[in-house]
């Protein structure tokens, strides 16, 4: 029996602050064959952000032209800047055979849900409100009005956190890797995923 | 956010001679919160067996009392014996909150798996049909009528597994209960079987 595994496509989202950037740093480090998917936006970049890795940035007017020539799984605005999923790269990554991850918000999420139904969805939970904030606020690179949008977010993504195949507390950052880890690991174990060759004799 | 879990019903298949029961051995020891769902048959019991352990032994009048009392949640029969699943037990051991373990053939855990739609499937996969063999003359417990009836029947059973939510392979003992062990883990952190409360501010 023979077992031929094609690549998973990992939707992981949670609320601005919760740490998805850093789990998704050290989920990079410990599976081999996973890789990311770069969102390309019209965001200014952060302190420290390198285009190409965190995402690929871009003006409006450019982003408007990728989403006419269908470049984009899916596109949304949020906070009056873009966000889009570039499709080729995505394909191209899961049809090599690697497990993609790509850190999407719950709007997003869905779409892509939508397209791929084999894709599995990860929601990090957060911990407390204040907890949240005190991160965002520690961050520094969001202004007062910036973090309360994104705590009425955080709000009501947790409320769709139901609709995730999977729920992952992101308490302790080792086992929160781990937690997700596992998930994909076991995710390649369903039947629904195998092709067969039973050899008879 | 709080969780409550409720238990899981593993229901666990595979051709004679795999190597099912020094698996569920191995997880009973390693998983805390994990029992087992005894059957119930009419077959003779093996050297080391006891009764109550592997299986409960009674004959077939007292079993087909059990089946008129609607005490089993299915039952079959296989190579001339009965075997049937207790029905009680196994409820009261999931409204515990224990993760209960079920060894059953294939067609019990089609009809497992109809009355809990939430029960999940793992299918021990083999090697091949000459190591099989070569198990099942080594147990000694069985003539060669049996063993050819046990192989074929394996065969027909290996079509079945694409029936399963999970394929674990046993080449190695340790990574077939560390993979089960990881299912088991993961299926807890599905949202369908999470409950929420959701704590604000």
């Amino acid at each position: 029996m023979k077992k031929k595994f094609s690549g998973i496509l990992i939707v992981l989202s949670g609320p601005s602050g919760i740490g998805k950037g850093t789990v998704i740093k050290q989920l990079l480090k410990k599976i081999a064959n996973l890789k990311i998917s770069v969102s390309v936006t019209t965001r200014e970049p952060r302190d420290g952000e390198e285009n190409g890795k965190e995402y690929f940035f871009t003006d409006k007017q450019n982003f408007l032209t990728m989403v006419e020539n269908s470049e984009f799984l899916e596109y949304a605005e949020y906070c009056g800047n873009f966000y889009g999923t570039p499709k080729k790269k995505l394909l191209d990554m899961l049809n090599n055979g690697n497990d993609v991850i790509l850190e999407i918000d719950v709007e997003g999420a869905f779409q892509i849900k939508k397209i791929f139904s084999d894709a599995i969805s990860i929601f990090i939970a957060p911990i407390s409100e204040d907890t949240l904030k005190h991160r965002l606020l520690n961050r520094g690179s969001d202004n007062e009005t910036s973090i309360n949008e994104r705590i009425n977010r955080a709000k009501k993504e947790i409320e769709c956190a139901t609709d995730y195949d999977y729920l992952v507390e992101n308490v302790d950052l080792e086992k929160c890797v781990e937690d997700i880890s596992k998930i994909i690991e076991v995710e390649h174990m369903k039947t629904k995923r195998l092709s067969y060759i039973v050899k008879e004799g």
